[in-house]
């Protein structure tokens, strides 16, 4: 098979005309550049785009241990579908980018487009081109999504103000302990236990928060607005100094995992270190108006969406910080609320 | 420095807010997704969208003895604009992906950004995204780009007729045999000789055809359009193949350059085989009504544009031919003419 034979092979017929009609899609693989118009759905009044990039690189991102083929296509997409949803945006577009090694046979390469597919037909996204290369030793999947958005309702992260409550709309960590599940596993030769599935699941397979961001974004009282994928902690730190505001968070109120916590109880690990500083989650951090935080949780609730307020947004200079004000396991009771500064850390791929 | 800093160091203040302001930048590098709306200068119309992505991966596509980090980031974002001016666009937005060994310090990864800032200002392209991760081993560069195009006038592969003129925008080759003058003083540890600075230029630093394509897409007489990165003979295939066309060229009409034929014949190569297989070439391979041919030829000339003519558009079935009318050297006449079909191959990254 020369290259464009492998092109086809892995790409031709995996979404629908139905699909690709409703994104607008004029010219799909195949040409020096992809044509996509103003999807037919959008009724009048001005759009604007939007453009996330994000890249998976093996070794540094999977492993043999950690992720099969389909888990990367899925998870590569997925990043960016979360980029697009976080700006309150709809997903509408994706180049994908593939460099493989020799290692990689075409087969294995097949199961990463099955991946990259399921998750585009999920969330209703068209792949309308990329490039494909070889590789001297590592896989590297670079993958390129473009939305929409009304003129001028992007949820940006620098619209944070004093009095905002701030929101997370699932639990963080999950995917930090599906890691330490599967690294943990490989390094003792053992199966995974049946306790992590949920969290290799987090890890392999994220959910994107395109409904909720959705959903949110439609009140207009969204000031803010993050995925969580760099750490609950670095995250609420580009708010508040995209802001210039402090965010203080309640460890009272972060959700928790009941899995995540189980399974960090059981190889000694403190979930809070996960929860803040894990990343690789996709749910969605935000702020929005105090007097609509409730009426919006309920919204949500009301979905089958959920949304936890997890603190206050207080006058800069920026800053995060956590109120531990969490029961002593057993006691019964709150502890005495102290106030702490997190660090702005999260996962960093530059190691500091 | 954290990865933010790292990436203002690299980014901050590279571009002029006129430039962002006249490509529709509404948010550019620092939030989950850019934002981008409809350019100020068009004038009414409906617009589609152009999308296209290239990667280069660290001693596939480029080598210390090959190119400089300056050259690496601007051809990463010409191979891309390049793709854009094929289908008759004009390119406006890209995002950029670097993923870097730990043996790229930050300053050199400050020159690739200098390389790929140079290209965007030179074209007028507008840096507004991207991400930034760590490698193993090997550096990976993948390129986004975004363009526009008046609603159904871009230009395809497919639209090749019998009848029609072919041409190229420049002698081919010149990018391959440059690649062979710095493979070949890196080998025997000399310098490069003198006489190869144009195709070492070809090489590293390719000037896409934007100009001459939007002056022929604005004829309104272009029936198909590529660029020919991957060599002319399998850019004429794809032409063929896709338009159901056979595509017959000149061997004598086929500009040739200078430079690239002593630069061969100093070294045992056949300038043909370069010239037809070579790649990594950004001149442009069209066809054009044959009526309209020489007109076209006069305006790209007026504006100091090379258009040369190289052949027919025949009847199908999909194919290439090379009509072998080429004068021996010295002999003062034209040979006998030969048909000979050209294999369908040219640079493959699965090298078959």
């Amino acid at each position: 098979m020369d290259e464009f034979a492998r092109i086809r092979y892995w790409t031709e017929g995996r979404q629908s005309t139905a699909l690709l009609q409703e994104q607008g899609v004029v010219l799909g693989i195949g040409d020096d550049a992809a044509i996509v118009e103003t999807p037919p759905s959008v009724a009048g009044g001005e759009l604007q785009w939007l453009m996330a990039v994000d890249t998976m690189v093996e070794t540094v991102h999977f492993s043999d241990a950690t992720m099969e083929a389909f888990d990367i296509g899925w998870k590569a997409l997925a990043a960016n579908i979360s980029d697009i949803a976080a700006m309150g945006g709809e997903p509408r577009h994706a180049l994908v980018s593939i460099s493989a090694p020799p290692a990689w046979e075409p087969a294995r390469i097949s199961r990463l487009y099955d991946g990259l597919f399921a998750c585009a037909n999920a969330y209703g996204v068209a792949i309308v081109g990329g490039d494909t290369t070889s590789a001297p030793l590592h896989m590297v999947v670079s993958v390129t999504v473009m939305g929409t958005v009304t003129a001028g309702a992007a949820i940006r992260r620098a619209g944070a103000a004093p009095g905002d409550a701030v929101f997370v709309t699932g639990p963080a960590g999950m995917a930090a302990a599906g890691l330490h599940a599967l690294l943990a596993a490989a390094a003792a030769r053992a199966p995974l236990p049946q306790s992590a599935s949920a969290l290799v699941q987090a890890h392999q397979r994220p959910a994107p928060s395109v409904r909720a961001a959705r959903m949110l974004a439609a009140r207009g009282t969204i000031t803010s607005l993050n995925d969580i994928s760099d750490g609950l902690a670095s995250e609420a730190w580009e708010i508040a100094e995209a802001s210039g505001v402090a965010l203080a968070l309640r460890e009272s109120l972060l959700p928790r995992s009941g899995s995540m916590t189980a399974y960090a109880h059981s190889c000694g690990e403190d979930p809070l270190n996960w929860i803040l500083y894990g990343g690789e989650d996709y749910m969605l951090l935000g702020t929005i108006a105090a007097a609509d935080a409730q009426a919006a949780k309920a919204e949500l609730a009301a979905a089958g969406l959920p949304m936890y307020l997890i603190g206050e947004v207080e006058a800069g200079p920026a800053g995060v910080a956590l109120i531990r004000d969490f029961a002593e396991r057993g006691s019964g009771k709150l502890a005495e609320p102290q106030r702490e500064a997190l660090a702005k850390r999260g996962y960093n791929h530059f190691g500091n």
